[in-house]
């Protein structure tokens, strides 16, 4: 396998854009990777696009097709990916493994979806659970997270302040990404008083319903070099499935699917936990990112809750955890958010985080997540020059 | 590249299949195929999984996460692969490129789809066009095609017979296929007779409303060498994007994106039409296979129609086109015909077609359409023990 870097990436503003429609929120993010890389559209052989359901928001399929059409690419061999959240993720790997094969050189990994055009979110969203065993005895996903919740707090103590913590430092890191749908920083208090959505999460607990794109550009190393561009690494690939119905999980205050995908990521790349600088995390509610950074073991079990709480988390924390200010205060159009993630470690890898920006990392990971944890993927990357 | 082999397929009877769900004709096509390779079920590290539409048709997104769950591969690495009618063709050249990268040793790729489960057909398929300026305009694909054939009769006098001539050969290659869905033998008379859809295209110029799902199973052909099984290498893989909107098209009697992916593959495999002993082509309307056995080479252009009349592409013909009875007789589960196709070419190549086998035939063909031309996959795969 051929050694692949990320060369630059692009982002929309993530909010509600009524006035932007979907094909023109890829556009968008994609000249802007394009012009970031320095290179000729035409030197695009392929593109992989994440999108979860614009069947069910928009009435479009076809994605790729359309998307590159209106972005300039037509005829490039493009494919749309959909691995429910984990859209994203799985459109970047599948990207990696195309130039890592050779058959291509630059290769286009992008997410996209627009959820504010009059659908209603918690049904398409639901399509990620189990459609026959879940959705149609009327459950959503702020209800399966609920009973997650639940069964953290019975079995380590986690307490709704902890995940209330999640909330506050997620919002002050994303109040510092001009990019986020909502950079205001928040209070625990505001967390907990905050309207009910299912017990015990409140709305200050889940992420919101999103419009927007991203995009990556990869290439071979040596590639790279030769554009004289910051290069950063792909250097583990890790992607992994589950059940996708709750009730056929053998523990609810686990998220498996999470630690298998980090596990052939860590594998791969020759590297652990300890060695991970900082992380994009799934943080689709607040309990999500609790759970995922003790599957990524950066804590033990039952241990995320007061790290998160204690401030090891946090931008000047021993571990910081979605400094972009993750899908709870940046946004999550569920197509895109596993391409924003890389964004955010593209940004920080080469120095260009602004205000948010850590000191000299040199190995960042993401980690995106599909339903309840049906689905995972793990991106380890590191910057080389 | 590492060579990368075909080495078992397994596929559903296709037809209304009221009683299978989704999930269950995944995990039936993919036990049939682990058992034909004689591996473990274990040995496999990753899949891709061609599905149009699953959330309008079901209201089932996260696909490739529970289907594997289903047929027992969790938790292996999964992904849904979409480009409308060529999500099967995207989803064989997924897998293909990951064998080839030396990340995975066996990799499957599937496809399915479940049309006749109460979703409103028309509907679902129209999200493949345009949805801005075609479908909330009242076109369906009927009528798409319809326009490429007035098109095509006013440009080079291909006529309504000659558009016959394609059905009643499917027809006829189809009535010696066990799986299919209208395994019965019709006359040019009945074609000409049938209720109109779209004029000039009666009912028996489409293809129909199919459930069915189709999986491959791929390794490098080092590997396959070990196992004792047949080996059908693929020697050439083109994938092309264009405009999805038909009124963005230069020319409505041409499909570009078919001869743009072929030239591809041709590229890749080093031979050209005359090499090629026969093709799986994308006949979703007679009129496209006309055109795309154009687009790919075979004939010039004009001469697709005068070509099936005259029975040059039939199964003792100098060019079968379509000995499995193409989406026309066999069905057109939207998601599963790519994956369809590499299960005739496999079981031509291998000899076990049955009383449709074609006489030592060394080089096969599939070409996978979506829309009405937005995308294409070509693939030859060559046997080669």
């Amino acid at each position: 396998m051929r050694d692949v870097a990320v060369i630059s990436t692009g982002i929309t503003k993530f909010g509600e854009l009524w006035d932007t429609p979907l094909r023109d929120l890829f556009a968008e993010a994609t000249l802007a990777c394009i012009k970031d890389a320095g290179i000729e559209k035409k030197q695009i052989q392929s593109a992989y696009i994440g999108c979860m359901t614009s069947g069910l928001f928009v009435g479009q399929e076809h994605l790729a097709s359309i998307l590159c059409d209106y972005a300039g690419l037509n005829p490039i061999a493009a494919t749309r990916v959909e691995s429910a959240c984990a859209s994203g993720g799985a459109a970047f790997r599948a990207a990696y493994l195309e130039v890592a094969s050779g058959a291509s050189d630059f290769v286009l990994a992008g997410g996209v979806e627009k959820m504010n055009d009059g659908a209603d979110a918690t049904y398409c969203l639901a399509t990620a659970a189990d459609q026959e065993y879940e959705v149609y005895h009327g459950v959503t996903f702020p209800g399966l997270y609920a009973m997650i919740a639940h069964a953290h707090m019975h079995k380590y103590g986690t307490t709704p302040e902890q995940m209330a913590a999640v909330a506050v430092k997620n919002h002050k890191n994303g109040a510092k990404n001009p990019h986020g749908q909502f950079p205001m920083e928040i209070t625990v208090e505001t967390v907990l008083k905050a309207v009910r959505v299912a017990e015990p999460l409140g709305l200050f607990d889940c992420s919101p319903v999103t419009d927007g794109a991203a995009v990556a550009l990869l290439c071979p190393v040596e590639v790279a070099k030769e554009l004289g561009k910051p290069i950063v690494k792909i250097i583990g690939s890790g992607h992994a499935t589950d059940c996708i119905a709750l009730h056929d999980r053998a523990d609810l205050a686990a998220i498996p699917v999470v630690g298998k995908a980090a596990r052939r990521a860590y594998d791969q790349a020759g590297v652990g936990p300890k060695d991970i600088d900082f992380c994009e995390v799934h943080d689709c509610f607040t309990i999500a990112e609790i759970l995922c950074t003790e599957e990524l073991g950066f804590f033990e079990r039952g241990h995320g809750g007061p790290a998160v709480a204690d401030g090891r988390t946090a931008l000047d924390g021993e571990k910081p955890i979605n400094t972009s200010g993750g899908l709870k205060s940046k946004g999550h159009p569920v197509g895109a958010t596993g391409i924003a993630q890389i964004h955010e470690l593209y940004a920080q890898l080469s120095g260009n985080a602004g205000p948010r920006q850590l000191k000299s990392p040199r190995l960042g990971m993401a980690q995106n997540m599909g339903g309840s944890g049906g689905s995972s993927t793990v991106h380890i990357l590191e910057v080389v020059s």
